[in-house]
C-alpha cells in the first residue's frame, strides 16, 4: 500500500516533493524543542490548495493520518507527525498575495514565514502586530493553528484577534473558503474561530487574510522596579489610563528572575539598573506623535514614582538602551545554562491571581523537590506567567512532580494550562486540569463531526480515549 | 401533555413564573420592530442555572422547541419564540456576580441589562465598552447571542473580544461552566466562540466573565467634513496613527444623510455643520490626560485640514456640543419618519470596499425602483455600514427586491449581509449570498452535533431544509 500511495502522492505534487521512510528530513520529523520527534511514512509539499485537496482526499480514503507542519517552533509536539502518517509542509505555499491599503489586510499562504509577512506590512506603512521570538521560523498557518500570542498581546491581542479571513481544507478535502476583509461579520457560526487554535487536528488552513495597523512612528521603553505586585498591577491599569491604547508591553520579572538573567548577561551589557528590587517590568508603549508621546510617558512614570508604586525607573534614550532593556526579558541562553535540563510552563490565569498562583506553585514544588530552582516572569498584562523549573537532573518521575505542582497551582485559581503554546501531546494528559469533563466531552463531539476518521493530527489535543 | 408540561415547569420554577398559550405577555412574543411575533406555549422565568438545566431536560425529553428571550432589542426576529415552545427569560438571573478591579473582570448574570452592567462597572472605576442604542433594554444574554457591535467596536472589538469565561446549559441540560478571568487561554477547542453570536441555537448562555478597561478620563468629539471617500478613509488611517489606541469611534454619513438628519433636527438644534460636502464624519477619542489629549487631538485634526483631506472640522467644547454632534448620527427617529415605511440593512465588508458597494447597490435599487430614497451611513471604521431603503410603500415583493438588490452588492464586493444583528429568520434565506454552500454545510454538521433534536431556537440562522 505504501508505495501505491508514494506513487499516488508524487502523481500530486511532482516526485521531488514526495519524501519517504528514512529519507525524510529532520525537520518534519522533529520540533525545535528536540524532545519530540516520530516516523512518519511521508512529508509531502503541496503547491496549492488543490494539491491539498488531492492529498486529503486519497488519506481519507486510506485512513493516513496527515499533521501540518508549520516552523516546528511549538514546544508541546502539536506539529510532529503521527507514525506512518504524512508530514504535510506548506512551506511552498508561502506568497504574499496581497497587502490591501484602505481595507489595511494582508491576504497570505499559510506557509509565508511570520518575519516575511511582517516585512512585506511594514515596507507597506502597515504592522502586522503579532511578534514572537520565533519569528523567523513560524509560519502563519503555524501561529493560526495555535492562536499564537506573544509580547504585543496587551494591545493588539492574539492571532485569533487578526484572522479576518480563512482558507481551509477539511479532513475529507472539503475546501472551506472564506478570504473576507470584514472586521465585522455575524452571518452564522464562525468556524474560523474553531479552527484557530486547533492545532491542525480540525482543519488545514492553506490562506488567510490578517489585519493590519498602520505603523507606529514612535515608541518609548522603560525598565522599571515595583515594591510589590499589587504595586505592579497599580502600576499596569494606571498606564492602561494614561497612555490609554498606546501601551503595548507590561512583562513582569521577579526580583530572582532579574537576577538570574542580568548576572548571566554581565559579559555582554551592564546591568540597567541595580538588584534588590521585589519586582521589575518592562514597560513599551507606541504611538505616532514622537514628541508629545515621549512627554506622555515619561509624566506617566513620573506621577507613578511619586505614587510610591514605582521605586526605579530607566527610560530608554536610543535604540541601543532600548535593546539592552528588552535583552533582560529575552536572552535568556546565557541565563538559562547552569539551570539545565529544566522544565518551562506557560500558564495564565486572572490578573489579579498570579501572586496566589506563584505561591501555590513555589509551595508544591518545594514540598517535592526541597531543592529546586524556581523563575517567574511573564506577560503580566495579559495574565500570563511562565515558570523555568530545576532539579540538576531529569526523568519522567521529576517531569511528573513538576507538571503536577505547576498544574495543580493552576487548578486552584481557575487558570489554563496553556495560555499560548498550546495541547499537542505534552499537556493532553492535563487538559482536565483546566476544562471540566462535560467541555472534553463537547470537544471530542465537534471533532467527531468534523473529522469523523479522525485522521487529522491525531492524539493532539484530545488524549486517545483509554 | 400541555397541561402535564405545564406542571412540571411550575414544579422547576414556580407556578407565577409560568405563563401559558393566551396569558403569555406580549415581550416574550414580539420583538422590537413589531414586526415579528408568534404563539408560544409557555413563557417560562428560572431563577438559577440548575433551573434552566432541569427545564432543558423537560424540553429535550418532550421534543418542545426553547428559545432564550432576552430584551428584544434585536431586528431580525433570533429571539421570537417557536410557535408552541417555550419562551425562556433569564430576566431574574439579573446580578453582577463580582468586578474584580485587580484582573478587570466583571461576572454577570445573562438577564442583567446591559446598562445597569455598565454603570455598575463604572461606579467601580471601569469600563465595560460595548455600547449601544438598546443598552436600556438588551440583557447580557442576548448581546453575548448576537455578537453585539455598536459605536466602539473600533477601539475595543465586539462582544467577543469582551467575553472572557462563560456558563452555558446545551439542548440536553448539561452544564458547561468555564467562567475564567484569562485573556489568554490555548487549552483546547474555544466553544465559547461558538456559542458568542449563535443566537441560541447552540446553547443558553446562563453567566459570563466580561473583560472590563480602566475608565478613559478625557474624551474629545468631532464633526468633520471630508470632500471624498477616499479621504475619509485617509483620515481614518492617520487618525489612528496620531491618536494611536485613543480613538474609538468614526462613524461616517454620506452627504444626503446629513442633510436629510440634520433637517429634521432642526427645530431642536440648529445644524453644527454647513450642507454641501460629500461626507461627514462623527469621531471621538478617548484617553487619560486630558490637557495633552485635547492638544493632541486639536493638532491631527488642524494637519489634516492642512493636508485637504479634512475641509471643515468642528470640536465639541462641552457636553452639551459633544451630544449635538452625536445626534446627527443618532436621533433619527424624525428623519427616517417621512421615509417610513422603509428596510433597513446592517451589511459589512473590507473598508475599501465601502464606495464599491454602496455604487452596486444605488444601481440595483435604481434599476428596481427609480424613485427609490436611499440614506447610507455606518461605523467605517469597521467596514460596517447601514442602510435605509423606502419606496413609501411595503410588501412582500418590494421587501425582496430591496433584499435582493442589497445582497447581490454585498456578494459583489464578498462583504456580510450582517455585520453586527445577526441572522434570526429574516436573513436565513440569503446567508447563501455570503457563506459558501461548504460553510453552510458544516454549521448544519455543528448543529447537528451539538443540538441533535433541533429544540434550541429552530429555524434561527439556519434555514429548515426543505
Amino acid at each position: 500500500m505504501s508505495d501505491e500511495l508514494a506513487r499516488q502522492l508524487a502523481a500530486i505534487v511532482g516526485e521531488r516533493h514526495v519524501q519517504a521512510g528514512g529519507d525524510i528530513a529532520e525537520r518534519y520529523r522533529i520540533d525545535i524543542s528536540r524532545k519530540y520527534s516520530s516516523t512518519p511514512a511521508f512529508a509531502v509539499r503541496p503547491g496549492s490548495t488543490q494539491e491539498v485537496v488531492a492529498i486529503m482526499k486519497l488519506a481519507h480514503a486510506a485512513g493516513v493520518p496527515v499533521t501540518a507542519i508549520g516552523g516546528q517552533s511549538g514546544t508541546c509536539a502539536s506539529a510532529v507527525p503521527a507514525n506512518g502518517g504524512i508530514a504535510l509542509s506548506l512551506e511552498r505555499m508561502n506568497q504574499v498575495l496581497e497587502i490591501d491599503r484602505l481595507s489595511m489586510t494582508m491576504t497570505v499562504e499559510a506557509g509565508c514565514i511570520l518575519q516575511i509577512a511582517q516585512e512585506m506590512a511594514e515596507a507597506q506603512g502597515a504592522l502586522l502586530p503579532l511578534d514572537l521570538g520565533a519569528r523567523g521560523s513560524a509560519m502563519i498557518g503555524g501561529v493560526i493553528g495555535t492562536n499564537a500570542g506573544g509580547n504585543r498581546v496587551l494591545r493588539w491581542g492574539m492571532m485569533r484577534d487578526m484572522v479576518l479571513g480563512l482558507e481551509a481544507v477539511l479532513a475529507d478535502g472539503t475546501v472551506l473558503s472564506s478570504l473576507t476583509k470584514m472586521l465585522k461579520d455575524n452571518a452564522g457560526y464562525h468556524w474560523k474561530h474553531l479552527l484557530i487554535g486547533s492545532e491542525g487536528t480540525l482543519g488545514i488552513v492553506t490562506k488567510a487574510v490578517i489585519r493590519l495597523r498602520p505603523l507606529p512612528t514612535s515608541r518609548q521603553t522603560a525598565l522599571i522596579a515595583c515594591p510589590s505586585f499589587e504595586d505592579a498591577i497599580g502600576v499596569l491599569r494606571g498606564l492602561e489610563v494614561t497612555l490609554s491604547g498606546r501601551l503595548s508591553s507590561f512583562e513582569l520579572m521577579w526580583g530572582d528572575f532579574y537576577e538570574a538573567m542580568t548576572e548571566a548577561q554581565l559579559e555582554q551589557r551592564p546591568r540597567p539598573m541595580p538588584l534588590g528590587h521585589a519586582f521589575y517590568v518592562v514597560v513599551e508603549a507606541m504611538g505616532g506623535d514622537e514628541e508629545s508621546d515621549s512627554a506622555q510617558f515619561e509624566r506617566s512614570l513620573m506621577t507613578l514614582v511619586e505614587d510610591g508604586k514605582v521605586v526605579d525607573a530607566v527610560i530608554a534614550q536610543s535604540d541601543a538602551q532600548r535593546e539592552a532593556i528588552w535583552a533582560v526579558r529575552e536572552d535568556m541562553t546565557p541565563g538559562l545554562a547552569p539551570r539545565r535540563p529544566f522544565s518551562s510552563y506557560d500558564v495564565s490565569m486572572g490578573v489579579g491571581d498570579m501572586p496566589a498562583f506563584v505561591a501555590a506553585a513555589r509551595a508544591n514544588v518545594l514540598a517535592a523537590f526541597p531543592e529546586a530552582a524556581m523563575l517567574f516572569y511573564g506577560h503580566a498584562g495579559d495574565g500570563n506567567l511562565h515558570a523555568i523549573l530545576s532539579v540538576g537532573e531529569t526523568s519522567k518521575d521529576i517531569q511528573r512532580s513538576f507538571d503536577t505542582a505547576i498544574y495543580d497551582a493552576v487548578r486552584q485559581v481557575g487558570g489554563s494550562i496553556a495560555a499560548e503554546h498550546g495541547i499537542g501531546t505534552t499537556r493532553s494528559a492535563y487538559l482536565s486540569w483546566a476544562r471540566s469533563e462535560a467541555e472534553i466531552s463537547l470537544m471530542r463531539t465537534i471533532k467527531a463531526a468534523i473529522d469523523p476518521t479522525n485522521i487529522l493530527n491525531p492524539g493532539k489535543v484530545l488524549a486517545p480515549l483509554a
